[in-house]
């Protein structure tokens, strides 16, 4: 038996909705989205400023955390939160993702993943079990599965229906796995299924019966925003989503751009996480509201207004775009910090609107405006 | 005429005092140190935790500024405060050490300094005319003259008694044109002359009477922290502190560890900066109570104390250094960013308790211990 997750849906507006997940270690409003704190941080910022600008759960690395500090640095801190001093939920991956990454350097069989250590070159091995087990020495609030992310390409074709077919039955077996191992372990957060298939509607379909047959806390959409034509992605959204009951979390992963977040809320998802806002911000590539803005372009040089107009974040009320520019030409880590504040306030900002526009059911005015805008690069 | 500078002795024990330096962004209490802001920022820490912290007046560098952004956008910003946001005081070096450390890409006229750029070779040729212009843009709080830092060794020899005292004259003379350029330039701040000579005495005597004869609103003391033998340091100090006027600021330049500060409050100085809490910081090296900590050191990686037990800043509250370990050996951002907290905290309280020691005479006992504790390396 695992525990029961609280999701309420408290209210709607078509299939966009608002909802409460309630976690051990808090509840969380959703739509949400979940910054990226792969090895023990949210790079580039304080949990302070994290927590000033709204997030209210972060996503941890299971590899990054196995391989650096090591679970025996997490146990004696009894966990990850207390070890990054993050006392709100933590979502970890199952490090599928990560390994796979690794393409070459990584052999599976189908009981788990021989590869290297790129930290060392030793050889470990990760399997559903030691995935599991790891995750909850972690103590994370939601558990994923290990599965096999299904690339769109290999080499220099794009995957078959075969090959994907394959890969989202071996992901099939390593979910029930992951179950067992989750509850040998009498692990009290929760767990995530993640459906995979490709770009297969059919496998798809498939893969989310055989993970519903299991019996998930909630189910995520994987294996999209791997290389594939923009297209593709709304169209196995659209698909899917309405596939996993209403009742679930649903959770689409490493997913994206403030484009490609708003219409997956409007296709009915609740949970994101991405890395680009913080790792653009260290590139210098800022959100906005009306458009992306590369701060290094010469011509914010001696532009002196601030970043974004409609934004109240501590980046935007003290500097100007002059500053901002000046910060990244001469690579100082200020950059990345005032930048990252930035772009993380952009986000989390984002879906405090899509929350309120959901509640007063003006999803759809609100989300043409914010795309108009976006849209209209000033 | 310049402007008459209010520096108020409000308590003395035995030499050691405190002050109060009214400037035209705000009154500091000295002792003082002032963290170095180089190119425009602190490195690694925003400026509301530079306040938090305690930080009264920062540094900015002439010759980086100059350089990048350049004077047309500082113009434009109306000043470096507003370019950075920093409301508080600012003294801003004059550009010689900076183009001085160039060494033999630099050449030396009675006119001032030619040098080819460090960003993009481009021709550059700064006098004392020029950089007081420069920081008079600036509107730095604190002008310091243009002179030749008196290197300790040249090449292989070092400095004979008639080099430093050619040194020292220049300085002087490059020194009388600073205050007339400041003249003409009407700068409503103050200026501060700088002391050199080396390590010989009577070259020094001759400085300190050359600069009073010229009459700054301060006296830096320059040329120390160059290479030399530490116990140099201490004996140029001792010479030339008591030969500066009780009732003028004294600032020693570019100095350094906490008890070489410790030491020169109780010689008489009001004022100190250094790069070394900032820069150690991302190299991992702190400074605690009980000793200096180079965090890397594999002895912490399952350290789960505090970083310094007798310290309260967001660092040493939060995190164990096992978890400062881990991000140090995973050279992320953060790392800086905390240690950086952590060693300017040091830095700062360090000065509280100086003033707040002197202000109840009990300076030398406090000096006592806290040099005992920190040697005591727990």
């Amino acid at each position: 038996m695992i525990n029961n997750l609280n999701f309420e849906i408290i209210s709607k507006d078509g299939i966009a909705r608002n909802g409460l997940l309630h976690l051990n270690h808090g509840t969380i409003k959703t739509p949400a989205f979940m910054p990226v704190g792969t090895g023990g941080c949210v790079k580039a910022i304080l949990k302070r400023d994290l927590e000033e600008n709204g997030a209210q759960i972060i996503l941890g690395n299971t590899l990054h955390l196995w391989m650096r500090p090591g679970m025996d640095i997490i146990q004696s801190h009894k966990g990850l939160h207390n070890f990054i001093q993050w006392q709100k939920p933590i979502l970890t991956d199952s490090g599928g993702f990560q390994v796979f990454s690794l393409k070459e350097l990584c052999k599976i069989t189908e009981e788990g993943v021989k590869f290297a250590s790129p930290i060392n070159g030793s050889k470990l091995f990760l399997t559903p079990e030691k995935s599991i087990q790891i995750q909850s020495i972690l103590n994370s609030d939601i558990v994923m599965i290990f599965d096999e992310c299904t690339p769109y390409q290999i080499g220099s074709h794009i995957i078959t229906m075969e090959e994907a077919c394959d890969s989202m039955k071996l992901s099939l077996r390593w979910s029930k796995r992951s179950m067992d191992e989750f509850k040998r372990q009498e692990n009290k957060n929760f767990i995530f299924g993640i459906v995979q298939g490709g770009f297969y509607e059919n496998l798809r379909e498939e893969s989310i019966n055989g993970l519903l047959d299991i019996g998930f806390n909630g189910y995520a959409i994987g294996g999209l925003s791997v290389g594939e034509p923009k297209e593709y992605l709304h169209q196995i959204l659209e698909f899917i989503s309405p596939k996993i009951p209403d009742n679930f979390p649903k959770y689409l992963m490493g997913v994206g751009t403030p484009e490609d977040i708003v219409n997956a809320v409007y296709n009915g998802v609740d949970m994101f996480d991405c890395v680009m806002p913080t790792r653009n911000a260290r590139n210098g590539w800022l959100f906005t509201r009306y458009g992306n803005i590369k701060i290094k372009n010469s011509k914010y040089k001696n532009d002196l207004n601030n970043l974004d107009p409609t934004c109240d974040c501590y980046t935007c009320i003290n500097f100007t775009r002059s500053y901002l520019h000046h910060l990244q030409i001469t690579k100082e880590i200020n950059a990345s910090m005032l930048n990252t504040i930035h772009n993380l306030h952009f986000y989390l900002n984002m879906m405090n609107e899509i929350r309120e526009s959901i509640h007063e059911r003006k999803f759809d005015i609100w989300k043409k405006n914010f795309l108009e805008d976006r849209s209209s690069n000033i």
